[in-house]
């Protein structure tokens, strides 16, 4: 892709586990490869979203401080969390958590905030996103046919809005789809593109 | 899938060539066959948009008479128009239509309509749904490096929200993702579920 050859001269490293990520990183056409590094995701109380999601991704670049004493080397963080009428939901820790937190958010609105932290040397470029989704009222037999047959527990709300549930239950959206999905890919490529093409 | 057993009793039909769709129709779960019969798109001067659409699913419809004497067959066909600046833009018609129409979509706000029709004997249930897009300023180069590598030829309005210029070139949406794709399918999913299973 030679619009985008001018970011091949770097070590673009997306340190994420999630391969929804990873997967946006690949539609978007920029080159990188993963480095996941898990961390334990806490942050201090009375912090609003958008602080929460940048103390997350913060924490987690800071695991690659090494790689970064390479001047070609591109750190990229991301953290994504679900808010519902004011509440930060986290991922659940079991079937009933899942099913608790799809039971909630069926039927009314909630937001996504996703973080990201683009670390090269020394400088953090700090970039975020907000989205609204609306699901429609989920019955108790399609909350739990979706526990049952997918993977919510490494997804914050419970749910992936790639999967059949964000086909069946979700109405619309306000903002970027790319956002809830864990990163807002447009924005990703932008930076990048500013900070090393220009 | 045990939630959608009770449509595996009927002949669900897809009445388009359109890859976005089977793969929408694939997402939801809902049992079907693929049955394209193109018709030439043609509407009256002076329609809406919502018009327009249903005048052109009802026309598609019109192609699969003969399946929907069996008494267990239901047809589904669908049409999306891109609506800029209150003009319906089709598909464009050559590599120059196609820059035109992203040029003009650059930097602006348009909306897509998709008319569904799903048709089981001589009954005929019409929906719709209404999705805008906001569209960030995008490159002469980004432009031609679309157009070039991708096939935008078969799309209303020059682009799929689905590819690469939909990863780096949508700030965000209002209303539902499907719909931009080709099909609310959230909306066909719930029709089905009360026509045949209630």
């Amino acid at each position: 892709m030679e619009l985008l050859d001018c970011l091949k001269k770097y070590d673009i490293i997306l340190g994420s586990q999630s391969p929804r990520r990873k997967a946006l990183m690949e539609g978007a056409g920029i080159p990188f490869r993963v480095e996941a590094r898990p961390t334990e995701e806490v942050f201090p109380e009375g912090l609003s979203p958008v602080e929460v999601v940048k103390h997350l991704c913060r924490q987690k670049a800071r695991e690659f401080s090494g790689e970064l004493k390479n001047p070609l080397a591109v750190v990229i963080t991301a953290d994504t969390i679900v808010v519902h009428r004011g509440r930060i939901i986290n991922k659940p820790v079991d079937e009933a958590d899942a099913i608790a937190m799809l039971t909630a958010l069926s039927g009314s609105t909630h937001e996504v905030y996703t973080g990201v932290c683009i670390c090269r040397g020394s400088e953090v470029h700090y970039l975020y996103d907000r989205s609204a989704v609306h699901f429609r009222h989920l019955t108790e037999e399609e909350i739990c046919h979706y526990v049952e047959h997918y993977a919510p527990y490494d997804k914050a709300g419970a749910y992936g809005i790639q999967e059949w549930i964000g086909y069946v239950g979700i109405n619309g959206i306000e903002g970027s789809y790319h956002n809830v999905m864990g990163l807002p890919v447009h924005k990703v490529y932008e930076a990048l593109l500013e900070m090393l093409c220009s």
